[in-house]
């Protein structure tokens, strides 16, 4: 098994489309629909502490984001805030925190706020969008670290999270190692492609046939 | 009463959720749902200028936004054009003029162009987004100064109109000196949690309990 | 008739917004609804090349975008991918090749993906979004160079397709000329409007009766 050390510097070298085409060809999809980075720039990586959150039924409750204390440095924070943009689940205390404890990053279903804040501290926080109005009294917390749904993708905890500008990939924990051995290939042929094309001046398509590209989607049969 | 410039001087040292927070803890909420920047790094504050529009029934009617003749400096202008995205009620033109007249800003209820000259002027346009086509002949003018309402919030001329990256809050005319001590408070609070976890190693529930942070939420009890 | 050269530099000249309103005083819109740039200080220029798709019926059909190689210099890639958001049908090696084959533009009525790498090449890509999920096997290559419905306007091959930060107008071929000529002609009138509310203190209403600028939205009837 690879070091979790090697296992994100592997990632990190990679974008989250040729990680989705290696997911993609072991039959998983895993991709957050709507949910993306509001700044360029921003990449991360590890795994999963998922956060699931409810409507409040109790007026006088009241649910701080404490659970920050026990996210270890290096994972991602998932929340589950049932896909609501007229209230907030994370602004910039949180957001100052959780880089402070080496938090890698911030998937939203939902929105956060003090966007600027967030943007200054460049802190990977990916979302459905920005608004102020906060959660207190609105939504509140229901569990954590049980498996959340996204946008029809079960994410369980300790999944590995990546996002970049395209946005966001769920990969199962068991499956890190061979997807990312297949995303480098994937990606080393994409690569090679462009050089051809562009350096050598060979058609796209001569290109693709030289490099075997069309195999590429259907890679799963040699690891089968 | 406090003076109008030091009302503006103490909400622009606040962002839009503390002020949010705020509201919230006197009753109100003022969130212009999907209004908000397409750019980073702008914030305005003012008096609101209201402009409601309508669908054109008469097609040799040409309404050219010479209200902005009337707009007094130091004002915000909020035009209510019924959240139409397919065609445009503020431009280029009505940019340059009303930063040349030191208007703060303009709130829209629909869409603008002539994106890049808005961008270069650094003039705060908030809006449901950007596109191209002209309003003449699609809308028209209906009415200056009146109440409108917006996304379920009604703002009546001269609510104080509050704008940054997080989106737009309307404050009740009324309201605005009391709602600013508080935002200022709750900014206070936060800022001393940030450090006490960031520099003092608190935890974030630490923090918080000693801040009294829960009571900010409910801190209407001590001014009723 | 005017050069290609000619009319690119008139073109190149003007905003999506001048050139939408010279269409629409000619009775015409051509504006693609929810089609944006996802980055700042793009624009571009040029005669449509129309790629359709469709849904894929057929598992092991690869269609891996070869129509690149057809596209010649100077031309604008139109796509139509159904408006679906949650595959791509663009991504980074395409936009290295078509920016190396001086492709002017992709506009896509869908999303795409290698979003920062396409940044970083400053080579228009205009969508309904970003996403990083491979469209192989889930669309396919329906037709090329057959006129595409957009958002319900109608693209011919060879129509001129401009862009900006407001988004996407097509221009009829056989318009392109007129509609040059009369936008040159509202971005004068418009620049003198600005000029002298800005610079020479007229209201915005003055400055509007002096250029006759109601009569701008009328202009037809002194053509036809």
């Amino acid at each position: 098994m690879m070091s979790p050390t090697n296992l994100y510097a592997g990632y990190m070298r990679l974008s989250t489309a040729e990680v989705s085409d290696s997911l993609n060809s072991f039959g998983y999809c895993g991709a957050l629909k709507g949910i993306r980075s509001h700044q360029w720039g921003l990449k991360f990586f590890g795994p999963a502490f998922t956060v699931t959150r409810t409507t409040n039924d109790d007026p006088n409750y009241c649910d701080a984001s404490e659970f920050l204390d026990q996210v270890p440095a290096g994972y991602v924070i998932v929340i589950d805030n049932l896909g609501i943009t007229d209230s907030t689940c994370w602004g910039g205390i949180l957001t100052a925190c959780a880089k402070n404890k080496q938090i890698q990053g911030t998937v939203i279903n939902g929105v956060y706020r003090d966007a600027e804040t967030v943007r200054a501290l460049n802190y990977p926080v990916f979302s459905k969008g920005v608004f102020m109005v906060t959660g207190k009294g609105r939504t509140r917390l229901k569990g954590l670290n049980i498996p959340v749904n996204i946008e029809g993708v079960t994410i369980h905890p300790s999944d590995l999270i990546f996002g970049d500008a395209n946005g966001v990939v769920v990969i199962p924990f068991e499956k890190a190692e061979e997807v990312l051995t297949r995303a480098e290939h994937i990606q080393d042929v994409e690569k090679q492609i462009e050089r051809l094309v562009v350096f050598e001046g060979l058609t796209l398509r001569e290109a693709r046939e030289i490099m075997k590209y069309n195999q590429l989607t259907n890679i799963s049969g040699s690891h089968s």
